[in-house]
C-alpha cells in the first residue's frame, strides 16, 4: 500500500461543486489502494476576501490576529471537503495545521516549518480515514499560537507532510498539465516535461516559472520528496520532479541537455552611475541595499574608465523592493560619493535551466547567438552551474523566449493548450 | 480594578463599522480601569451562510466537520476585533475556544462545557491586554477534537468565562434594552425590568423570552454570575440578573409580585383520545414519546369517562418536534390501544412569571379573570413554583397577553420603543 499526499489549490476548491468534484478524486486514490492525506488551500477568493474585510477594520493589522484570521480560510474548505468524502461513504478527518503537528517558528505571516509531528494524522491513517490538513498553516510551539507559512505556503505544506509520513509521492494539483519548457502563453510551441531534477525545477522557479513555489521545492529537494505536478481538471500524468541521486523506479533516466526557459518580468535595474573606482566600493553599495531587505538578482559591473576612475554598477530586484533600495542609496549619495542613479522597470529577464549544461559546452554561445539572429540585445548575463540569465528590454523578452526555445530543440510538434484558471 | 465580561452577538459585529463601533465600547470600558474579556459571536449571518454552503456540499453532515467548519467564524470575528481594538492603542488577543481552555464534553453541535482553564486569558490580562475569545466553541479533551455549544452558544461561553474567571459582571449585550415585562412588538405599553432574580428569568427564557438563552441563564445562576443584559447601540442601563442569596451590593430588593409575561407561539397541541383509563396507561404513552427525544412541555390528562373508561391525554411539545411524536405514538397505536390521535398546532402558550407568586395568593385566580374578561378561552393550564402558564388559541395569545400584563399593573408610562434588529 502506498502513501499519497495530495494538495490543492483554491481554485480546485473554488466552490461546492467544485469540493465535491476532488472528493471524487481522492475517492478514487483510496479505493485504488492507498493511504491519502489531502493538503489544501482556503477556496477560492477566501484569502483575498479576509484580506480585505481586514483592511475595512484596520490599516495596520497585528500580525498574530492577521495569522488567526487567514488561516480561518482553510478550515473551511478542509471541513467541506472532509464532509463531501464522507458523503461518498469514505471515512475522513479533517485536521487545522496545530492539530496536524505543522510546528513553526514564531514569525507571523512568513512563519518556517521547524518540525512536524504528524501523530494524529498516523492514527487516522491507521484508522482507514482519509486525511484531511489545512493547508497554509502552523503552530509555534514557544508563543502557543496560530502562524501562517505566506506564499506558497499550501505547496510547503503538501511536501512537509510527504516527507514527514515519508510518503511516496507528492502530488501537486494545479490548472495546468504540469511543468512546461516554457510558459505556454508565450511559447505556443511549450510541451510539458515529463520529468525535471529537483536542482532544475529550483532554478526554473527562481527565474520566474510560477508552477511551483521555490520554496517547496527547496523543502522537497532537501527531504528527497518526489513530487507529481499535475492538473486536477483531467487524469493526465503530469510532471515527475525528482532527485536524480534517488531514482524513482525505473533506473538511470536519459537527461536532455535543457529543461525549460523562464521569463520574469517583475524585476527593476537600479545602475549606480560614476562610482568611484576603489576597493570596497561595491561592499558599500550592496551593504546599503541590504539594510532594505531588498532581495538582489543580478549585478554587472562595467569596466572602470581609465581616465575618470569611475565605473558603473547594475544591479536587478523585485519590482516591489526597487523603490526602497532605490531610496537608500539617494540617501547615501555623499558617502557613497556616485554620480547619479537610473531606475529602468522596462527590463526583461529570460533564464535558460537545464542540470546537463554543466558538462555540455557551448550552451552560452548558442544562446547569444540564437537572440542575435532574433535581433535582441542583451543588457546583463549572470549564470549559476545549470542557469543561464539574460537581462534585454521588457518588450522582448518574450520574443526572446521564442527564440531560444527553437534554437534548443525543446519546441513541441502540437501548441500547447492553455487554461483558462489563475493557477492558484 | 473590576473584571468585566461582556458577550456581544452576531448583530453586533455584522460588518467592519459594526467591529470599529464595538472596539471603542470596549476601549472605553478598559479605559474605565476594568480588566476585559469579551466573548464573540460570528459576524452576522456567517453561521446561516457556512451552513448553506455544508448543505449545498452534502444533505448530511458529519458532526466532527460541521463543528471544525461553523466554529471557523467566530476566528474570523474575534480576530477583526481584536485588530480594532490594538489599532485604537489598546493591546488585545483573541483566543479560539481551545486556547482559552473551554473544555467541553465531545457531543458535536450541541456540547457541555465541563471545565474551563482559562490560564492564558490571565496571563494576557495580567501583561494588560484586553481578552476577545470566541464564543459558541470549546474543545474535547476526550476526542481533542473541536466542539460547538449549539444554541445560545456564545451567551453560555459569556458565563462561563465569567464563572472561571470571578468576573464581577457579565454584559450581555443585544439589540434591545435590557428584559422587559412582555415583548415590547405584542405588548405596547411592556416597560423595561431594572432587575430580575435568575429563577425568574429561567422561566421567562423557559417559556419564550428569546433576550436570554436559558442555557446560559442556568449556567449563571448555578455559578452565582450577576448577568447585565443590555443594549449595544446606546450607553443605558440594562437589566441586572441575579441571585436573590447573593444579593449585589445595597442589600435587600423589594420585589414586586410579577416580573413579566411570555409568549410563546412555537408548541404544537397532541391530544391521544380514548386512551384506556388503567395504571400506567401514561406513562406507556410518554415512555414512546420520550424515545424520540421530543421535548414535552405541558401535561393535561381529562377525568375518565366513567360509562367507557376511557381518557383523553394531551400535551405539547416544540413544533420541531411534533410530527416525530405523533408518528411514533401512530405506530404503537396498536400496543397503547387508544383510540384517535389528535395534531393542533394552532395553540398559544402564555406564562406569568413571578419569583414572588409563591408567597402572594390569588394570583391565578386574577389571571383567570383577566382572561375571563377579555374573553379568552383557556385550554390547558400548568403551573411552577414561580410561574402560571395557560395554553390559548394562537390567534389569542396576544390579546390575552396585553389584558394579563394590564391586570397585573405591569403597563409602563410609555410605549416601549421596539428595534429593527434580530435580537438573536
Amino acid at each position: 500500500m502506498s502513501l499519497i499526499v495530495q494538495k490543492y489549490g483554491g481554485s480546485s476548491v473554488a466552490d461546492a461543486e467544485s469540493i465535491k468534484r476532488v472528493a471524487k478524486r481522492i475517492v478514487e486514490a483510496r479505493r485504488a489502494g492507498n493511504d491519502v492525506v489531502v493538503a489544501v488551500s482556503a477556496m477560492g477568493d477566501t484569502t483575498d476576501e479576509l484580506m480585505d474585510l481586514a483592511n475595512e477594520v484596520t490599516p495596520i493589522q497585528a500580525p498574530r490576529e492577521l495569522d488567526m484570521l487567514l488561516s480561518s480560510g482553510e478550515r473551511i474548505s478542509m471541513a467541506l471537503l472532509a464532509m463531501a468524502i464522507k458523503s461518498l461513504g469514505h471515512d475522513a478527518r479533517s485536521f487545522t495545521g496545530s492539530q496536524a503537528g505543522m510546528i513553526t517558528d514564531s514569525v507571523h505571516g512568513a512563519a518556517r516549518i521547524v518540525d512536524v509531528t504528524p501523530v494524529r494524522l498516523r492514527e487516522a491513517l491507521d484508522e482507514g480515514a482519509v486525511v484531511i490538513v489545512a493547508g497554509f498553516q502552523g503552530f509555534s510551539r514557544e508563543s502557543r499560537d496560530i502562524t501562517t507559512l505566506g506564499r506558497g505556503g499550501s505547496d510547503t505544506t503538501a511536501v512537509a507532510l510527504a516527507a514527514a509520513l515519508d510518503a511516496d509521492v507528492c502530488e501537486i494539483y494545479t490548472d495546468v498539465d504540469g511543468v512546461f519548457t516554457s510558459d505556454p502563453r508565450i511559447v505556443t510551441k511549450a510541451h510539458k516535461l515529463d520529468r525535471i531534477t529537483s536542482e532544475e525545477m529550483l532554478e526554473l522557479a527562481g527565474s520566474g516559472a510560477k508552477v511551483l513555489h521555490i520554496r517547496a521545492v527547496e523543502y522537497a529537494r532537501r527531504h528527497g520528496v518526489t513530487l507529481h505536478v499535475r492538473s486536477s481538471f483531467n487524469n493526465s500524468e503530469g510532471t515527475i520532479v525528482y532527485d536524480p541521486e534517488r531514482l524513482p523506479e525505473g533506473g538511470a533516466v536519459e537527461e536532455s541537455v535543457i529543461a525549460g526557459v523562464a521569463v520574469d518580468l517583475g524585476q527593476v535595474k537600479i545602475t549606480v552611475v560614476g562610482v568611484p573606482d576603489v576597493p570596497g566600493a561595491a561592499a558599500k553599495i550592496f551593504k546599503i541595499v541590504a539594510r532594505t531587505n531588498a532581495n538582489v538578482d543580478m549585478i554587472v559591473q562595467n569596466v572602470s574608465a581609465a581616465a575618470t576612475g569611475r565605473t558603473d554598477i547594475s544591479f536587478t530586484v523585485p519590482k516591489s523592493d526597487g523603490e526602497k533600495a532605490l531610496t537608500a542609496l539617494s540617501d547615501a549619495q555623499e558617502s557613497l560619493g556616485f554620480e547619479s542613479l537610473q531606475y529602468d522597470d522596462q527590463i526583461g529577464k529570460l533564464s535558460l535551466v537545464g542540470a546537463a549544461m554543466r558538462s555540455a559546452a557551448g550552451i552560452s554561445a548558442r544562446l547569444f547567438e540564437a537572440l542575435y539572429e532574433a535581433g535582441i540585445n542583451i543588457e546583463m548575463i549572470s549564470t549559476s552551474e545549470i542557469r543561464i540569465s539574460v537581462v534585454t528590454r521588457a518588450d522582448s523578452v518574450n520574443a526572446a523566449a521564442r527564440a531560444v526555445h527553437t534554437a534548443f530543440d525543446l519546441d513541441g510538434d502540437d501548441d500547447a493548450v492553455v487554461y483558462a484558471g489563475t493557477g492558484r
